[in-house]
């Protein structure tokens, strides 16, 4: 929702963070919930959500010195973002100055986020830039802290936000609010630098902070709001125990999202989404289902417990696991079915297929409504390239088969049980590649008698 | 506890409403709870549930016009149930009066239940019945509600219940009460049709509202009363959030009643049953078990970790999993064990036969100590039929052998590793069937020369 | 933590109980929780947990009679205890008393510790002997009841303890107190067995209780003390409800500790450790994952979903899973790869190393950056004896082939897919064992005519 009527507005994602507690050689805010990293969820929250006109809307990104990691993955998401460096570390004020040159392009909106707050809804950001176009000049992110010790309280009087009081400087009255700064602000495009050049660094830590935008605003006779998000909304995340709690929260949310649309999720805590899952109505997915990112199931599909998707198109009416295994290309067409422990990867599954058991297809597509027995496996690699397997519609793959890539086996074909084929199969024929059996009798007697010490000779 | 005394009963089940907020092609009460309809669990609760003599016992239907879906789901429950219709919409006791056939039929006890309530407890409806035998004409199901708001409070004087006054009519003292109306209902048998038949539809929806069988039966002068279930009890389910919280609640139940009668569930939460399952003692379940309906475990068995048990039974000292299969009819006798990637379907497995590692065996019989390598598959279709694999006592399957039915394995056979079985095997023989071993010195040298650009002719 | 200074120490821990209640045939102080049995959490809450000189500390255990289990347990965690028998079930004194021999070597600590309390943290009961150590003859470990209802209640008067109050014994404002009594104890060693002798049986139940140790201290004159703990810590099991809630407090605090380290658990509740699990920093580990007993995990791994690792070493940058399994014996060197539905037994895998698909390895090695093809088995056990495959450094294993150990892949050879090994191959060889494809044209049709009643003779 970051289009706001014809006002144009710059997003700007504070990235810089070390985040130490995290114990990680990753930065923090690339660690991941619902298989996006945080950084991706705070872009997400304020960048180009907007149903409307989006083309007045810019991101800028400030990260680290030397995070190359931070700045590619703000690419991934928006390859026309700015990225600035904050090569210094003296206070949030002085981040937001990292991209002074993006902010002197001139918005009408400026929105400042930060990249480890990742459950911050869209719908709240789009309240704040309403409150800069109702004229707030700046326009404070607050909420109720059950515990806010430790919070800037918001001061409000008369409906304007008054001041951004901080702990220590806090009265006792003051402390005893509840209404607690979270961060986030929107400050009025035009006037965001007069504002943010004035903020200084008279204070213990000679740091500049983004919360005396407030003051200086009030200075210049500008109007201060507080738009109220939810406690949940704002939470942080600087360690692993509240990237824990982060994830739990909007998993919470997609489940939720999911019931709602119609989908069954017979036990919802043991069900894990990502941010992009979409799934279709009358689906009951089972317990325990990992939906990695870029999933896409279709109405009336079944999804059994112990799978495993990604990168998966699953069409209605798809019967899936328990214990598939669907890798990033997998299609499975109308009523196809995969069962357990078979893994489909980059494999076009026709409709009404079957794939019930203990198999591997990979860089394969399979006509509709074959037959692939279990133990089938597209041997698809020989170290060194990848090969395709195509199976045709209506074929028969008997079970502990072997298709060695590339080999085509045509429309109706038969192949033998235990099979190893090598060379392609036409339409309709049968093909076999096995040894012929042999019986040796009494043979097993006699093992048996020799390895239990009496020896016997074997025939 | 349908039975009580030798008085007779009717349960008469609503089963009509649609259930719009379930987004779903399939009616509300069929919806799943712990594997079993919602609509079974409501005539569970209601039917046949004593201990006692149930021979006076009946059960009626009321489902909506057109829903052949919901009657077949009925008869599976209850073959010689009464089924109605309801062909409009016109109330709760209009509803009841569709059963009117059934209920001039003359039982002393009616119980209306309805069957998107499907956690009611049997011994709750067997109290609402010992209230009629204690001489109440009608018994209305109450609770406790922790926000009562919307729905009807039952007001009690001098231990009647005088009235069921909705939400709109009540003065602020009544508003203030928690007692609430859950809508089940318990009306002596032989005054049910007098009662019934003199609700009228003056109010806002022109409807017929059962709640007004108290005014009517305080009118004809019979006694009223409350009889009390908890919140939890009489929860209903109107859209897929709250079938998933019946489900919670329902898998509680069943997991703490597992673990008072000598199960151990390592992580309760992540076990689900069905309402059908039966489970010894000194069972140890581990973490993430699936079990579906038909299943039963005998004492001192071991579900390990992400197993997966439908329509299976499986004897004392078996071993199970992890990543079991058990499909319907499959049995394991006393200390077999099916490992991991092993699916079993309608296959009975011997005592002390061990089919360790991704198998699959169906339509099999598996002969006692019998040894099933890895790998081993029972190639049981062939397109068009399923056939049979007989494996006999003691026999000894090599791994990743497929065995293609029908055929049979004698006793003490040993089948060689890799083989395609498809004639018998004698007791006591090793059969092979399988390739001869050739080797070209050098080939994968020159290969890996070669792919890697610098050509070397392979031998 | 059991050793506080110079002073020595004999921790006693009572496991006689029967355990009714829990419905089974093991004995309760050897249902496990986190993978180790109650009588394991124990002892290990009280003896040899500090970090300095313990040669001092000494361990007895008092069993009920003809627990050779429980008994052959205590040895499993300390070979040199001394293990005692009460024979009669007289009070918990009675019991301590059953170690009078233990006691009378004299120390200067005794802590006396139930085994059916498994949460106990070592540095409480640190606290304890701190307590004694400041002059204290009896210390009694207290805790704060939501609910006291039931527990003797701790009479404190300026900072000692006066008495502890049984419910029957307590007067109206006793039984308001919420600091009620765990059981467990520490009594100055010197003075044990004369405060123990003095505890008599003049009682309802004519048994010796241990409580009674403060009255008999106060009679000598000595100081008793109380030292507290949390209600989670001194929660007790008696049933398997207990059991799977004491289950749950330690696998929070397991799942803590882990992500306060730096490691990732997408979803805390899911994941399952033994008290034994050491897994290294940024190592991710998605949902449903169980780490039986014996699991190291090195820095930067991870693990996907739905694995079950138990005894195995995973080195760093190692991808283990979905559904992988780790069986004891199982090493995976660096950045080595175990995928879907890999089975692992005492089997070395070297770095680079890839086996990613429907494999069992079993009683082998695998050679650094060895290629294993889906579907391979090494088969390991001829009936009688298990023997091991050897893969070399660089092998490719071609899809669904069978080792039939002892059998030696040389390093850079490779085995074709489907192929049976029986022999040895070189470096660098090709071995190819398994039929000749060969196909009838026209045959599938045939059979289809054929099967759908249409007959028409196969080719």
């Amino acid at each position: 929702m970051a289009s706001s009527g014809n006002r144009t507005c710059l997003s700007l994602v504070l990235a810089a963070g070390e985040g130490t507690r995290m114990k990680s050689a990753l930065p923090k805010v690339l660690h991941r919930i619902a298989g996006r990293s945080m950084l991706g969820h705070a872009i997400s929250s304020v960048y180009r959500q907007g149903s409307g006109d989006a083309s007045g809307d810019a991101l800028a990104v400030v990260v680290g010195p030397g995070r190359d990691d931070a700045a590619a993955e703000v690419r991934r998401f928006a390859g026309e973002a700015d990225i600035f460096i904050q090569a210094a570390r003296r206070g949030t004020a002085h981040a937001v100055l990292a991209a002074q040159a993006a902010i002197a392009r001139g918005f009408d909106d400026l929105i400042v986020m930060f990249a480890d707050t990742p459950l911050v809804r869209a719908e709240t950001i789009a309240r704040m830039r309403a409150a800069l176009a109702a004229g707030a000049a700046v326009a404070v992110m607050g909420f109720d802290a059950v515990d806010p010790t430790g919070y800037g309280r918001l001061i409000v009087e008369n409906g304007e936000l008054t001041a951004i009081r901080e702990q220590k400087d806090a009265t006792d009255a003051e402390r005893a609010l509840t209404l607690a700064n979270a961060g986030i602000m929107a400050l009025d495009g035009r006037r965001a630098l007069e504002i943010l050049s004035a903020i200084g660094s008279q204070n213990a830590q000679n740091e500049y902070y983004l919360t005396d935008a407030v003051a200086v605003a009030r200075r210049l006779g500008l109007k201060c709001t507080v738009v109220m998000a939810s406690a949940e909304e704002v939470m942080g995340v600087n360690d692993r125990v509240q990237l824990a709690a982060a994830e739990a929260v909007l998993q919470d949310r997609l489940r939720e999202a999911a019931m709602r649309a119609g989908v069954t999720l017979i036990a919802p805590q043991t069900v894990f989404f990502s941010s992009d899952t979409r799934i279709g109505r009358d689906v009951v997915v089972e317990p325990n289902v990992w939906f990695g990112p870029g999933v896409e199931i279709a109405d009336g599909a079944t999804i059994h417990a112990f799978s495993h998707l990604e990168g998966a198109r699953v069409e209605t009416g798809a019967n899936v696991g328990p214990y598939a295994r669907l890798r990033p290309g997998a299609h499975l067409g109308r009523d196809a079915k995969v069962g357990n422990f078979v893994e489909i990867k980059a494999a076009d599954v026709g409709a009404g297929a079957k794939i019930s058991h203990l198999s591997y297809i990979g860089d394969a597509t399979v006509g509709a409504d074959a037959n692939i027995g279990a133990g089938t496996i597209t041997c698809n690699y020989d170290g060194f390239d990848k090969a395709r397997t195509e199976i045709g519609a209506g074929a028969f793959i008997g079970s502990n088969s072997a298709l060695v890539a590339p080999v085509k086996i045509g429309d109706g074909a038969y192949v033998g049980s235990g099979s190893v084929i090598t060379e392609n199969v036409e339409p309709d024929a049968l093909a076999l590649a096995r040894g012929r059996q042999a019986t040796k009798p009494g043979w097993a007697a006699a093992f048996r008698a020799e390895r239990q010490g009496k020896p016997k000779k074997r025939p």
